[in-house]
């Protein structure tokens, strides 16, 4: 472990997946020790799913790296017992089971929270441990589709899109991490440990706060729209004579410098362009005049113009463009690992810069199953 | 202001339009007093995006509810003083200013710190307050594009595809509330203020975990998949008679429920598809033999079986739908407000559920520019 805000602390982590083990992921990135509660045999079901290079599973190990493992079967007497000692010791529990599991288990929030006054509890499921729904099985393409996100992502003509990423599992993952630390707030200063109750649907309404807003504002039901913001004009991509080119002009006075940059500096002055309100009614001959324009040269030349002008702007790159880009090695948003196996690997890094705190530019390898039984063990006294 | 683990703090908010407004609206939900400091005038810029009804800036509101406004400004020395006896008595404060803004205001962090030792201070930006792009100008829109994410969101035939929310904004007021937290807990266990660092395009990368992984690990450029994923199998939309169906089946066991529920449990043994692995080598096999079944009845006939069968699944909901689950309503994520000129509207709730502290039903609607500066003056004995 590392120092951090949340250095001394311990969290017993029985996640498995996604967004558990990217919350305890940025958990450990703050400081904490996350020690890993895996079924024996199979362990976290990432541990399934690919690419694996030599035999290792690239997915689990990107996201469970600064993490201890021990496998327990918690149905088993003796590894409960061992268990139990982990939480008399930890500051907080997180789990993404099912709600009702850790009840059958024995081990609810009740019951833990009248045995371990001090542990907090952190739970992070599809729908929440309230309500109708909360039973219900879900993954994180589940909750896309439910939730309305896949709705309003894609072009208008194409086939549904998920966002590109594990939007609700990291979502809920990241909400999750911000209430564990309010969490912990609320412990230095009351003493009092709580419950955390994160729900992937939850966090995706939040997260569609803007078409739910417009929606209950207006009626307007939001819709697949390709690059373009519903409220915000010019900001979208604009082909050019190579690829393409976003250009994002969140207010008047940036338009401006924008219409000078393509040489049309009248268009900052045309009543119908005058204001974004003006740009928005008019987006779809805004957007054919700048197109015009651009579409003349490549994205490198009109990247250096909007440099020069001031004009938020940026290729659309791919992944392997996006890692060259130097903000990330300078922020170290790359660093090291060595896999025992596989050898020297490199993982994405800590976007929770917290100066005063390093910011390592390496990382304990992900561990195997069971990995860190005996020195737990020991630790416990019961080795 | 509520009750909750961040009650008494003072947050004082110099953000405009997304990111850092997103950070402050969670940190208020957590309890703490927000108080918006906006230039005279026009105020934050979101004020000025649509949809308005009747005149009232929706956008603006949605995120803005339950803080105070002032106006202030800061190159007036009446107006500083104001806003140093603000700083004064705050915990915290938030930006999302270009870098240097502030250090040319003369509130740069060590000036605040040497002055205000105790005040947390939190900035979000596009690429951070480190590294060769620092000074860059940033929104959204360029930060999704420059980070890789639109180069995997889509289908491979249609144009660029923004995600239908603005995720690097969302996102890096998410992560800024996380680590805003952790410096609160830090403060709270040693009294040390910190500075608290989020960068749009830091928070994009760690959201693009997986897909860089893959890229580190494999060579492998992630692309534009439509809703299918690219290391679990079958874990997509299908189409059905009516619409589409999205099924997640995210570990064997699940598919093998998913292969009797469409009446072809020897899908489950066909070599091809045994392991999720193997199901990712087959997929537009795979894609096709389900699809074949689906086809054949609406989308609620399979939600109903797949439900029946505990297969996790969803159908494609625009926002309207998405609204309508009874989880929207169980979890309290639409909340009442009143404003002064529309009366009764709907915002967003909470999806920090803490248990113990109340999820209110209602929201102080977002303020008017300056409309609390009396109460916070007589506050400040300078009324």
């Amino acid at each position: 472990m590392r120092k951090g805000p949340l250095s001394g602390f311990t969290v017993v982590d029985l996640t498995r997946v996604l967004a558990g083990p990217y919350c305890t992921m940025l958990l450990a990135e703050l400081g904490a020790r996350v020690i890993k509660v895996e079924p024996p045999g199979r362990g976290d079901d990432a541990r399934q799913y690919g690419p694996f290079i030599q035999g290792r599973p690239c997915y689990f190990g990107s996201i469970n790296r600064d993490k201890e493992s021990i496998a327990l079967d918690l149905h088993e007497p003796g590894d409960r017992e061992i268990f139990e000692a982990m939480l008399a010791k930890a500051d907080m529990v997180v789990e993404n089971f099912r709600p009702g599991v850790m009840e059958r288990l024995g081990y609810g929030w009740e019951t833990l929270h009248a045995r371990y006054p001090k542990l907090i509890y952190v739970a992070c499921s599809g729908y929440g441990h309230t309500g109708p729904s909360m039973m219900e099985p879900s993954y994180d393409m589940a909750i896309q589709a439910i939730s309305g996100i896949m709705s309003i992502t894609g072009t208008e003509d194409s086939e549904p899109s998920r966002v590109g990423i594990s939007i609700a599992d990291i979502g809920a993952g990241v909400y999750a991490a911000t209430a564990a630390n309010a969490a912990f707030v609320h412990r230095e200063r009351t003493g009092e440990a709580t419950k955390v109750d994160i729900a992937m649907l939850d966090c995706l309404v939040s997260m569609l706060e803007n078409p739910i807003t417009r929606y209950v504002m207006t009626g307007e039901i939001g819709r697949r729209r390709g690059s373009r913001h519903p409220s915000i004009m010019p900001f979208e991509a604009f082909r050019t004579s190579d690829s393409y080119i976003v250009l994002a002009c969140g207010n008047d006075k940036i338009f401006k410098l924008l219409s000078g940059a393509i040489g049309q500096p009248e268009l900052a002055d045309d009543p119908r362009f005058r204001t974004n309100s003006d740009r928005v009614a008019h987006s779809d001959l805004l957007h054919d005049l700048i197109e015009a324009v651009v579409l003349n040269e490549t994205t490198t030349h009109w990247l250096e113009i909007m440099q020069r002008a001031g004009v938020p702007a940026g290729p659309i790159n791919n992944i392997e463009q996006a890692l060259q880009h130097p903000q990330v090695a300078a922020r170290n948003m790359l660093v090291d690992t060595v896999d025992p196996v596989i050898g020297p690997l490199k993982l994405v890094g800590n976007p929770l810069k917290i100066w005063g705190f390093e910011d390592p530019t390496s990382r304990r390898c992900a561990p195997d199953l069971d990995q860190d039984r005996e020195s737990i063990l020991a630790e416990l006294g019961m080795g």
